[in-house]
């Protein structure tokens, strides 16, 4: 059987553990083009770059992959990967291994989660992974055989039209983890705050923090799921229509007088 | 009655046409105060200035209204406008006139809505208008009446939690406008053509060009409603999941070896 072509890319840049442990499952499924951006793009959500050209650097041809690093985000470096590296539609798209959670509304921010449906908006099957640990030097090992599981179940069973996979690990010993577990994405919101600081011409210039606010607890949900060590799969999609308000809304008067 | 106080943002930047558009609008129905970046941040999605920090420069305070700049993207607009400059929620924020559509599948990439959906996860009554006209001098008047009418119902009746709307309005004569359809989002895709040059040392770089792909015409979506001239209100919310698809992934075997 003809090895899926599986193009790997990631928010936290070229040089990442996560991402390098991402190849390194990843060789051993499918032939592997590796297309990440220089420097981290964390936060970048689903941002392209329209107003600077964008430039490709090879990186490494090496144990039979090839690695290239951008200038772009992580929604370009699919599309570079795609119509400029590649020339064609990869087999599969995945995204990480995330540093830390993309779970919960940080979907949103996510610059991982971002790569993952620009591929699904190009009918490319993907999937986003991310563990739950911010840390430069996080231990992706426990991390490894779950996904190389979810991974084979996507390339022999595909994924519905428009859908993709979000999928956080908790951080915890391999023992620990409980399996995996199909969930919904959890109702919760950053508090932003501020950290005011005034620079040397005491002008005020502000850092941009923030706490994490669960609003729900619900077991069906991917925050219940992380908290009680089960790694969260969501099926998503970019359909971002709220269907259930369509009835009620139609029936509002919106005659200009 | 109190006036409703207004935050406005969008992301053509405080420049734009569009953004005095909407304080026109606005003015007319509570307390303004515009906060927005100094530059464009089309294409940014929902990202974050995490890495830089960020500033904020009051630019006038005139006929009543308040007016800021900002060096970061629209979701930092609307988080900075309500920790820092309001200190409180607003009874509603409202983004835009973007100049251009940011109806189906525009709205990932889409700054201006990025402002909505963030001001929707911090509860925030908000709306999205896009104008279908990408120039700098496009013509906001035969949009001015139908902004008034769709913020006043939704400041009259509110918006179910968690859901926010994106306005987009056909670029026509005010005659030709045949009223507010409501109706979800259209599936389409750009298809990404990458414009490939040299610079003067013989390295390539790339400009990120595009044609938009409609993959469908049903009569229920923006897309439908755009093109025969209604002013399509889409509700949307900032769930991810594909609820559709749960049950049939969950069938899926996740066991390790």
């Amino acid at each position: 059987m003809k090895k899926p072509l599986i193009l790997i890319t990631n928010d936290d840049g070229i040089k990442a553990k996560g991402l390098q442990a991402l190849i390194d499952v990843m060789k051993n499924i499918g032939k592997v083009v590796v297309v990440a951006s220089e420097e981290s793009m964390s936060g970048k959500g689903h941002s392209i770059t329209i107003r600077t050209p964008l430039r490709i650097k090879p990186v490494i041809t090496e144990n039979g992959y090839e690695k290239y690093s951008t200038n772009g985000t992580p929604v370009d470096c699919v599309k570079l990967g795609e119509q400029v590296i590649l020339k064609q539609k990869p087999d599969l798209v995945v995204s990480g291994i995330n540093h830390g959670s993309n779970a919960t509304v940080n979907i949103i921010y996510s610059g991982t989660m971002a790569a993952v449906l620009e591929a699904c908006i190009d009918e490319i099957p993907a999937i986003g992974f991310s563990l739950l640990d911010y840390a430069s030097d996080a231990d992706f090992e426990p991390s490894k055989k779950h996904i190389k599981t979810i991974t084979e179940n996507v390339l022999k069973k595909g994924l519905p039209k428009g859908v993709c996979l979000n999928v956080n690990i908790p951080a915890v010993k391999e023992s620990e983890i409980k399996g995996v577990k199909v969930c919904r994405q959890a109702d919760a919101r950053w508090v932003e705050v501020f950290d005011e600081r005034k620079d040397p011409h005491n002008n005020n210039y502000y850092w941009l923090t923030g706490r994490f606010e669960k609003r729900e607890s619900n077991n069906e949900t991917d925050q219940w799921a992380l908290e009680n060590n089960y790694i969260s799969l969501v099926p998503v999609h970019y359909d971002f229509t709220a269907h259930k308000t369509l009835p009620e809304i139609t029936k509002w008067k919106f005659d200009v007088k």
